[in-house]
């Protein structure tokens, strides 16, 4: 892999930084100047008509998850990080404070380590942290019924703009979802994001040592959010591959990014990648406390943890996955799986329990770890430390039991207005899918559902991110507020660049597809635009239009490089004689010579039918 | 692309030969010594206990679709073709005769056209016909109760062995299938297969003509099948690589392939497919008569059709998509729609009812097709010329008014003990996609349902092999019996060798999810033996279980190439330290050394919690 130097990104590699073809960043400014939510704006061409005339087709506005990294008025330098453009906003409610110096001892023993000087971030900036007895959460804003900037901007971001649209019909039209979306409003407002929030249902993951992020919702009124998991292990990847990983991950659509490094400089690789992620990055704390512990499981203490976590906490990671679910009691229900525990952190807590034969110090300490989440704002990610690995092992007791637990500490959470979402599985198979969301929903009291996959199949390795959006898209209609990605080397190896491009592109399908299903306010707008533009034979547009421009594009060109092609009514599948399109075409032509294409010829067409049924028996025509 | 010479397949591309690692040709026999079905046994490796001791692992014996080309007793010589092995079956039987000539009147135009003799399959051999006032369908046997070696053939293929197996509760164990599965016994028999065929529920496409091809069975009682589309186009593609990209279809697991050429030689190249291939072939008549009229829609002829029928069904055609069920009155029905007729069959039969205004040849002429259908053979795939182009167009009113039509020609079929099974769309979103299956259930009165995809969203060109699979697998759960798989090119240009492989092995995905969820007698077994590899650290077993052992392992490869990395108890995605597979086997340890793996720990561990959810207020733990 070609690497990064850390110094001016836009020298290096200008694909990360190009937006796609057509394709610009627009602002939309919310109530006030520094709320200016970014959107992509893809400019389409106009429509031939067979008389020749030209007709305009709308942009499409779409949700952007790229930061400034396609902002050509940005100068990025990742050696000094993003703007903290949300400062200003924590500044004024004034209940936080700046701290002189880092409250984590393993900060002091890192930032003390001349050797380390070489992959240290260089421009560290002091943390900030809860004044005494302040809880500085957005569901705490929400419960008291304050609207935050963070809630003004994600309302803004997930009404996708469709003013240039207003009267175009066709465009705007779309089915109807399915009764899981059925709260779903169709003009998101403010108010509406408060209340999401306040009720435990949505969560806006925005740590206040991570102002450069964009603020993002995840709930399943929402559209449907997708996490890039990036991270070294202690064979493989450099600092540079994994910042390099992360602005990949957001080029494709990544909504947040969770570094799960468990190789060498853990601790600066995410200083890196946070001062330079537009999006929430998340962590599991329990990697890291690991390796300060050698790896050896027994050895983890709560002192050692809870310094990992506010070591964290004020670099600015905006959501932790705690694997505080796993109680002893469940341990021996493992025994018995094909698969045992899958989970990292589950095993290193399982590990934990078994040698010390008590409760993990994660659950005896639940409301200790939520005293330090609320002084930072970091939301939890409850994990499923015994999620299934197999199908085998899929809906099990052990898996079930863990739910449930994770139920009680959500309400434990929230009495701190700390904000929550479950971790899900795992390996599932198709018929059992559904079970997993609507126990999540009562059991877990409606907080946001957050899977992995599932995969719905284990006889696969090499194509398992297809295997496993199968099931995410399921679940993700079912009702899973955010979808983490697997790659096509899951099972295999770690992700390389190009894994994580077809990791978030096959997961955006998988989120995409779900938000059509339940419903999602103008999800449809994209597809309408594509089949307009694939039956006018416009074939940048639909290049343009698609999740993945470049792969499209470069299919297309193996079969037709030529730019002849691109306005050709045909394609190399088949051929110009054969195109379906192109008949249609004709035959529409044809209809229209006859007097067959308007409405007139359409009812009469019906009429003509009506009495072939009559004829047939006087069956309903549905 | 690398092209075939057309003599010795074996000295040009052994890859195309070769069985995947540790994998053998098996054949097992039935009552009668020429009914040999032929299965793909996988030998795993011993598992290697914590205390040094191996234990035995037994073979997978999976469904095989490679014919003669995985068996090395075999010499393969595409210039003659396969063994004829179907051919004393059908000559006992006694219902045909062999011709002196051929019937078809373009076969003769194109056999004595000199210049094309570079091109023509050297060893055509005579066709065969029913005899005067026969029927030679399978349907035709099996509603006289009549149990073909074909049908005893696809029984035997059908239960996927697993003698070896028999005291293995935890491989044998499968989760319930869903009630869509609720017909499929634990075992097959010569004599339900019978049934299903008498009753139209499964079709076992086998044209007399064909005798190369195993028997096969397509029905939503059985397996769920996956079907290749191949064939040039008039811009692409020779007769090599057609043929190629048939023998690598059915390498990865296509169980049908439909010849879909409209470029050059569409009749040679036919041939070949057909003389070559061991699995049912299936095509469009409708494409090669438009090219026999220089691709002139309305010069169309029931004469010119009708020689197409019989000069394929004499090639060995095994099932012809027939877009009879476009009525003149349905036509009107799609100018409203946003991508109007995207079947390109249906395009063409539209466009001949506009110009001549009166219903479609093969509408009238249904009960004569029928005529020639049971005199070979051939069964019917009734075309959805009016399938949803766009998901703006899913489930709109022209698409059902065809499926109704389809229906009642169903009917007319079976009346002639023709088989049928019934063509679906294409694109649907999620929620939507349930309709299509229940429909086509009471319609077309369960007659087989062949779907292409659906995709479930128009916005990813380039992943469409994935959109497609997403709603492929859902439908076949639901209860499609054959997927036609999508290839990553869809809407964008011919698929090439590489397309064809990752559209199969994406649909094998689908089809084996959706048997899983239907509950298919001892499809998980497949999943078991991979996670129990996957849990024992057996790289090389993990990577032959799969579908694609080939990828598997160049993905491994890729961050541990070395030997001694297949053996090790980690991958490079989380390294030594951080596996949960090896701390789970730790924990196992542990558990074991204090006594708290038995049943009776397990059992404590139950009592605890039991105690538990009682002190929580005595809720049932499910």
């Amino acid at each position: 892999m070609q690497t990064l130097p850390l110094h001016n990104l836009r020298e290096v590699d200008p694909s990360l930084l190009e937006n796609f073809p057509s394709s610009q960043k627009f602002y939309k400014e919310g109530s006030s100047k520094d709320i200016r939510v970014p959107f992509r704006k893809v400019t389409l061409e106009d429509t031939i008509k067979s008389d020749g005339t030209r007709e305009k087709n709308p942009p499409l506005y779409l949700y952007d998850t790229t930061g400034a990294y396609t902002d050509p008025d940005q100068v990025i330098d990742l050696t000094k990080g993003l703007k903290p453009t949300r400062e200003g906003w924590i500044d004024k409610r004034g209940d936080t404070l700046k701290l002189d110096d880092f409250s984590s001892k393993y900060f002091h023993k890192r930032f003390d380590d001349e050797s380390l000087k070489e992959v240290r971030f260089p421009n560290i900036r002091k943390p900030r942290r809860a004044k005494d007895g302040q809880n500085v959460t957005q569901m705490h804003y929400a419960k008291r019924g304050i609207i935050t900037p963070e809630m003004e901007f994600v309302a803004i971001r997930e009404n996708q703009l469709i003013e240039e649209m207003k009267d175009n019909e066709l465009l705007l039209s779309q089915h109807q979802g399915e009764s899981f979306g059925a709260n779903i409003p169709k003009v998101y407002t403010p108010e509406f994001v408060r209340d999401e929030i306040a009720s435990g249902r949505a969560i806006i993951p925005a740590n206040i040592n991570h102002p450069e992020a964009e603020p993002m919702i995840i709930g399943r009124n929402f559209m449907t959010k997708v996490n890039a998991n990036i991270g070294n292990s202690a064979t493989t990847s450099s600092i540079e591959e994994e910042v390099e990983k992360m602005i990949w991950s957001i080029k494709w659509g990544g909504d947040t990014v969770m570094d799960l490094s468990t190789g060498k400089n853990i601790h600066e690789t995410r200083e890196w990648i946070i001062r330079n992620s537009p999006v929430p990055i998340g962590t599991v704390p329990i990697y890291q406390a690991l390796e300060k512990v050698n790896g050896v499981a027994e050895d983890l203490t709560w002192e050692i943890f809870r310094d990992t976590l506010i070591e964290q906490a004020e670099q600015g990671v905006d959501y932790f996955t705690i694997h505080a679910g796993i109680r002893l009691q469940y341990v021996p229900l493992t025994a018995k799986r094909l698969t045992g525990i899958v989970s990292r952190g589950g095993s290193i807590m399982a590990k934990w329990c078994l040698a010390h034969h008590k409760e993990s110090f994660l659950y005896e300490h639940f409301e200790d770890i939520c005293e330090i989440m609320k002084a930072y704002d970091v939301a939890f990610s409850l994990g499923d430390g015994l999620r299934p690995g197999s199908i085998y092992d899929a809906n099990d007791e052990a898996q079930f039991a863990e739910l449930k637990t994770l139920g009680e500490l959500t309400k434990i959470a929230w009495k701190h207005d700390v904000q929550v979402m479950i971790e899900g599985p795992g390996h599932v198979p198709l018929q059992m899918i559904k079970e997993n969301m609507t126990k999540e929903l009562e059991e877990c009291f409606e907080a946001p559902f957050y899977t992995l996959g599932p995969l719905v199949t284990d006889i696969a390795p090499g194509y398992d991110h297809i295997t496993s959006a199968m099931g995410a898209a399921n679940i993700g209609w079912y009702g899973t507020a955010m979808l983490c990605y697997v790659t096509p080397k899951e099972h295999l190896g770690l992700p390389d660049k190009n894994d994580v491009r077809e990791g978030i592109v096959t997961y955006k399908i998988a989120a995409h597809a779900a938000d059509l299903a339940k419903g999602y306010p103008y999800a449809q707008v994209r597809d309408n635009a594509m089949s307009k533009a694939r039956f006018e034979f416009r074939w940048y547009d639909q290049f343009n239009i698609g999740l993945d421009p470049d792969r499209a594009r470069e299919f297309h060109d193996k079969t037709l490089p030529r730019e002849s092609a691109k306005v050709a009514h045909f394609c190399s599948m088949c051929g110009p004689k054969f195109c379906s399109m192109k008949i249609t075409e004709d035959v529409r032509e044809y209809a229209k010579e006859k007097g067959l294409e308007d409405d007139k010829a359409i009812k009469e067409g019906l009429k003509e039918q009506a009495e072939h049924f009559k004829e047939v028996g006087g069956k309903i025509y549905i």
